[in-house]
């Protein structure tokens, strides 16, 4: 079969600067700030005029960082990293054609000298990534009020309580000063418990330190320009620091 | 920036045999069946494996017979083909990559000798288009209870009144015996009067024989392998035939 060649429109700004951690759909974040900035190519004003009237958009983008090739079945997190399905059954990255597909929150449409700049809230997107469309959303045409959802049918459970250490809650209030929603957008993102699978095991165990189950071990993940640091206490997640990227 | 390639994993098999007539969305036409089947390389049951608990799934799909190039601005036909939007702020096929994408109802997953077949419902896709990806609809993700919708807020509203010939009912119900709903099809498909813009400016015109205002003009569009055949009076419709395609 003939193969399809696109251009990326433009790319994603956001918080989120590796993999790890970033929520495994959407509405999960809904305060994740991102941007979306066109290509100059792209970069016309009126390819999104009457944009700004949707409260929603479609982004279709490239899983870009992820590694080439394709299985039949994956290991979806849902499903707690134990149980196989069909690639084609799941939203996973590790895809025939690795295109991603997100509804966002548009908050703004900005036009600058460069071109125009949309301002996102609840992007699932890694820093980055390259777009290949954006399209409205259409409550009408894309909301299916019967549609029954499979193996995954409801939103992940409200997840673990999240409590920031004194330090770390001054570090992340004097940091929101700029960056605003950062302590509800910390929490939305542990509430998802970004750990992998087999840490999930290994839970309640005391083994020694560096193993899976390790009740001191550290996570850490990039989010903005510093280092999210938490440790797990049982069902709580204690948030430990929100150090600058060394 | 680089270009991205992206291989079709399956074609479409649907009843529009041309682009004229296609509903602009895929809800309009709940009855309109469709069968997904993949290409040999990606015919493989296991990709499906728990797909068959979704009661709806995303196709992304290339608008194959859409030229190339882009325009930023486009007429989309639910502002009578008159207003002009940003190319993303709509769902036109003429866009910088011509990727659509359509939630439909997936009837059944059928495991066959050359690999799965999808029999899906409500499809706005073109015969023999090629597939690049198929995703579950996650209802907690993909619906947006509060979203809103720009220019286009609502959906088309009923439609003019469809009526058969007595030849025609004759032939729907024949053909019917092998296409189910057929008729409920035909109605669908003409409530969103799929005429261009200029004919519906003209509407109630008494122009000559052969003006965008006859009055006795005979419209047709290719559906299964037949031509079905209407007219307009006034706001109703009426079907004058389903024929053979000669």
């Amino acid at each position: 079969m003939t193969e399809s060649f696109f251009t990326p429109i433009a790319r994603i700004h956001s918080c989120f600067k590796e993999k790890f951690g970033i929520p495994r759909q959407p509405n999960l974040v809904k305060d994740a700030p991102a941007t979306l900035v066109f290509e100059p190519e792209f970069a016309r004003p009126e390819a999104v005029r009457e944009l700004s009237g949707f409260s929603h958009i479609w982004i279709l983008f490239v899983f870009h960082q992820s590694p080439p090739g394709w299985q039949p079945m994956v290991r979806p997190p849902r499903l707690g990293g134990n149980q196989k399905v069909g690639v084609f059954a799941s939203r996973s990255p590790f895809r025939p054609n690795p295109i991603g597909m997100s509804p966002v929150r548009l908050k703004a449409v900005e036009q600058t000298a460069q071109g125009p700049v949309l301002h996102l809230r609840g992007a699932d997107i890694l820093d980055q990534t390259p777009v290949l469309d954006i399209k409205p959303y259409l409550p009408w045409s894309d909301i299916i009020q019967d549609a029954t959802g499979g193996f995954a049918p409801q939103a992940p459970g409200s997840g673990p309580k999240v409590e920031f250490s004194s330090p770390a809650l001054a570090q992340c209030r004097e940091r929101g000063k700029k960056i605003p929603n950062l302590e509800a957008l910390v929490i939305q993102i542990l509430k998802n418990d970004p750990r992998p699978g087999y840490f999930k095991a290994h839970e309640n165990k005391t083994d020694p330190p560096g193993e899976p189950g390790d009740p001191d071990r550290i996570f850490g993940m990039r989010l903005f320009d510093f280092d999210l640091k938490w440790t797990h206490r049982g069902e709580r997640i204690f948030v430990i620091g929100l150090d600058p990227v060394k």
